[in-house]
């Protein structure tokens, strides 16, 4: 991904720039970034100023919170700085949208950690471009008992599992990994192939 | 399209504010309004502020042409200004978006006009939400000989035609529309009925 452009590259015209910057945008293509720069350039005057207020506002205050690495306003994070959860847990995420996936189930009241990412060497993501040097710093302190792996069931997930496990483990830290199987409601005539075997061999004692 | 919000909704939360002035958006919803908020926040920090500082510059330099009402930075636009062009011809258009399809091609000559849209009763816009005033009073200099109406053959677009037709003529000025049939390279065999429909009523001589 390129984010920074040459000075060159960007002229005079701000209809032009508005394009070429729309489209550094992920999933937004030429055809959308001219959609929304046609519609960006009819909208009133205070939507387009409030939105250049609100992305100045992020580049200068929203920062990675420096214990859970999630994004924040304030450093530690409401959740890191939170008296009443369990600091003896640590969930681990890959984005901030899977910590307010899993936030928002209610169940669980201890911390987070936020990886940016998963494992995947044929992207060109090894461990150096993940949190995880941070992860490793948090198990110090001895408090943390359970480091929950809430990443996806997918082959990237698998493998960045099988990674923190290594890491983790010699540490003392008990690491599980968040079930995967048939999704509640669904039904098992519909399940594919892949996620039935996976709930057979993971099939539990009642 | 509601783009102005109350003060009260907007809180001191750049995190929340940029996902619901993303989600002002056309064709962003609840979900793509969080996936971009989440890559803004993790961009760095110099792409923030560039397009804010683009967003800026689109809402204090640019404007409607006075006399086109295309967007531009100059007034009147690069296009009205341009004396190598034909002013006795007048290429009515519905977007920016349309002029530049047009202006693609290489085979018009002539200026532009810009309505900002088509009639659409059923979604609340009449004639005074377009830029019809504006074409009229166009007419007045008398070196217009011929308006291409250039309206996508749709129903809104064919009421557009009609009516701007009927504003048009008794000025007596030649109103004529750009053609519609079998897109070239198409097959016939799989050409909609409607369009099939269109190009044999439309037949031309040979």
């Amino acid at each position: 991904m390129h984010l920074s452009r040459t000075p060159e590259e960007l002229g005079s015209d701000p209809i032009h720039d508005l394009v070429s910057r729309l489209k550094q945008l992920p999933g937004i293509g030429e055809r959308t970034a001219t959609r929304l720069a046609m519609f960006l350039m009819g909208a009133p005057k205070e939507y387009l100023l409030g939105l250049a207020q609100t992305l100045e506002d992020v580049a200068e205050r929203v920062h990675l919170c420096s214990v859970c690495c999630s994004y924040t306003l304030t450093d530690p994070c409401s959740i890191c700085s939170d008296p009443r959860r369990d600091d003896q847990t640590i969930c681990v995420v890959a984005s901030v949208q899977e910590q307010t996936a899993v936030e928002r189930t209610g169940v669980f009241q201890g911390r987070y950690h936020v990886l940016h990412g998963v494992l995947a060497p044929l992207d060109g993501i090894g461990p150096e471009d993940l949190r995880i040097q941070e992860l490793i710093a948090r198990m110090e302190s001895r408090t943390v008992r359970e480091v929950i792996l809430a990443l996806s069931p997918s082959v990237e997930g698998d493998a960045t599992s099988l990674y923190l496990a290594n890491l983790l483990k010699p540490l003392g830290v008990r690491v599980t990994r968040i079930a995967s199987g048939i999704p509640m409601g669904s039904e098992l005539e519909y399940t594919d192939a892949l996620t039935l075997n996976k709930a057979l061999t993971e099939r539990r004692d009642l």
